[in-house]
């Protein structure tokens, strides 16, 4: 049984704040800070070049990506780290097509984060072959699968509403008529339990600085299952991917399995913090997970619908095909927004009108729940949102 | 007029260690370790979410690219960081060749970091048009520029030997048959003097772990001339180069200019760590640095070649054809180099026989010249390289 009140002691959460947007960006794990010390003055500030070698810098990437493996139901040496998770949706995609030559169909639908879309978009541009990618609501991703789709690219968990896919039925679906299948885990590692393995997924990939706290812009991951990974040819075939990257040959030969899938010198100082921010997930069960970020969702859909009711509900009611954010929407989602934040409400808008918390058990309780709600219930009776400096647009909110 | 003791008191070198080998990884900036206390602990702790926009996350790459910008010759503007040297090699390579569609020729040399020549084969296969990367001598690149050349993408100055090309000459050469060039200046940015502007580039990437010391895996950068930056089509369309990303469309539009080159999610650790090491910079001349760095060159190789026989130069011997390392050959160099890193003169070995020594006046001066020199000669003058240790290969030398 998983002691969230342990994994709660690894974070730090400022002050006054409930923070519902570990689904945008995790909070600070405590062992980061000692980790980024140690990384930069004992291993690059000591070891210097020989860190490569003397601090395992080299086998980094894919030694986090074995942690990151066993919360996404990926057997070892399956996951490797690196890039974004917009390079990784694009090695993926970019694979999946020629595995597939003679289809030109990728399926996605418009809940999936517009990021996989325009990736996808400017691959298409470059092979200038005619694929076509076909953007379908959500609920008819399935019907959309036929014998001419080469890949269905799609995000298995909506960013706006936190809306799930069922992963298996999309997969046998997608294989029985010869399609691949690449999921995108932005809103699924970390948060819900994943079986790539069991469910049979072809491609992966997600980020790490949402549900697994890796800090602003960590590295991504990618998963290719094993009968693929020494089929695929890298589209990005860097240096870090050659089968004797030191040798210095001029000729690209991939290396072994996952390893191709490495493309440039891997970013130490964040896979060293991503790293530390893994620690908490030692002796994490997801399915406790699963199951406490059910209660905190349901708890928090009960409480605003009862006591916030200018707020529609836009998550799923069934918490069975919901991930772990609950979003309802408001005409002036923004400003509403902006004024939950003034008094130390953190969720976040996507346009046009969703207001996003997530719910994330390793450092959130019913407590901040049950918190989050009075401010909500307060704001929105006194129309506390109604005020300029709320409904000025920033950057990012 | 620089003051470079003011600078070496920037730099943490460990104690009885002669440090020529920045060239691969520069050494950690004192500056960097509060740096990145601050990000992680004030920025991503104290503001989480937030810190997109009250720390200034999201304008961070332009902001430290217009910092790198001035040490290259190229405008405000025009610099973006992300990702890493393949991924930036790749985004400017897929451009070149989609404005040059009637042409099917690169022209790379075999004295290129073998990365960028992976980078283009992997772009040739998915592209499937034809194309041909003619990889020849470095002396023979001028006489290789014809009207079938759609881009030459040259690395200034050569990783094993320091040789460095014409670049004004070698654009003008191009640009009189319609070809475009694109420069990695991995081992010119922080080295030499560069004007991208001045010599008309019209795409540029580099690394930022070398001679700008930003770390190891530090995030690269690429540079596209004014003309082009509103043309280019970016392959690699993340959400980060839309026109709008926190519009949520559906459709990639381009940023304007160089903000289009961005990919995904910025590496904001990474990135401020940069940002540190680039305080070092300040008041930095870089004709001081290239002045003082031919002094050291020219110091060491006089007295290497006085003391230590059995060393066969390896870099132009003129100076104004060399960047800022210097080569030497021996047929065990491999051992060579381990035996000289074992009483503390680190530099590094790149096959099949080169030792590589980094002159950078930041933090190098006359006295770790002369004392490297001592150390080499020791260890050459007693064969004492000649153990079974020194011949035992790990992943990087």
């Amino acid at each position: 049984m998983t002691d969230f009140s342990a994994t709660r002691a690894k974070f730090h959460i400022p002050d006054g704040i409930i923070y519902l947007d570990g689904n945008s960006l995790g909070p600070l794990p405590i062992a980061a800070k000692a980790r980024a010390a140690k990384v930069i003055e004992e291993e690059w500030g000591g070891e210097l070049i020989k860190g490569w070698n003397t601090a395992g810098w080299m086998v980094q990437p894919r030694k986090v990506g074995d942690r990151i493996a066993r919360l996404i139901g990926a057997p070892e040496g399956s996951v490797v780290m690196g890039d974004t998770l917009s390079i990784k949706v694009y090695q993926a995609l970019a694979s999946a097509l020629e595995m597939r030559p003679d289809r030109r169909v990728i399926v996605s639908d418009n809940g999936n984060f517009p990021t996989d879309l325009y990736m996808a978009q400017g691959l298409i541009a470059s092979l200038g072959r005619g694929h076509e990618l076909k953007v379908v609501d959500p609920e008819a991703v399935e019907a959309a699968i036929d014998e001419s789709v080469a890949a269905l690219m799609i995000t298995e968990v909506d960013y706006r509403t936190g809306r799930k896919h069922d992963m298996a039925k999309l997969i046998a679906k997608a294989h029985a008529v010869g399609a691949l299948v690449i999921w995108d885990l932005a809103h699924s590692a970390g948060a819900i339990p994943v079986d790539l393995k069991g469910a049979g997924a072809d491609f992966a990939v997600g980020c790490t600085y949402k549900y697994l706290n890796g800090g602003p812009g960590a590295p991504a991951f990618i998963y290719v299952a094993a009968e693929h990974a020494d089929a695929a040819r890298p589209a990005l075939s860097g240096w870090m991917g050659h089968e004797a990257p030191f040798a210095f040959d001029q000729d690209y030969r991939p290396g072994n399995g996952i390893e191709r899938m490495r493309v440039g010198t891997p970013p130490i100082i964040a896979l060293a913090v991503l790293d530390a921010a893994l620690d908490a997930w030692e002796g994490v069960d997801m399915a406790d997970v699963r199951r406490k970020s059910i209660e905190l969702s349901e708890l928090f859909i009960r409480e605003v619908e009862a006591r916030c009711p200018d707020l529609v509900l836009a998550s799923p009611r069934d918490s069975a095909v919901r991930g772990s954010q609950v979003s309802f929407r408001h005409p002036q989602g923004y400003a509403v927004m902006q004024a939950l934040i003034a008094p130390g409400l953190i969720g976040d808008f996507r346009a046009p009108d969703a207001l996003r918390f997530g719910f994330t058990p390793l450092y959130i309780g019913e407590e901040e729940v049950l918190g989050a709600v009075s401010i909500m219930e307060d704001v929105l009776s006194k129309r506390s949102w109604d005020k300029p400096e709320y409904h000025r647009r920033g950057l990012v909110t």
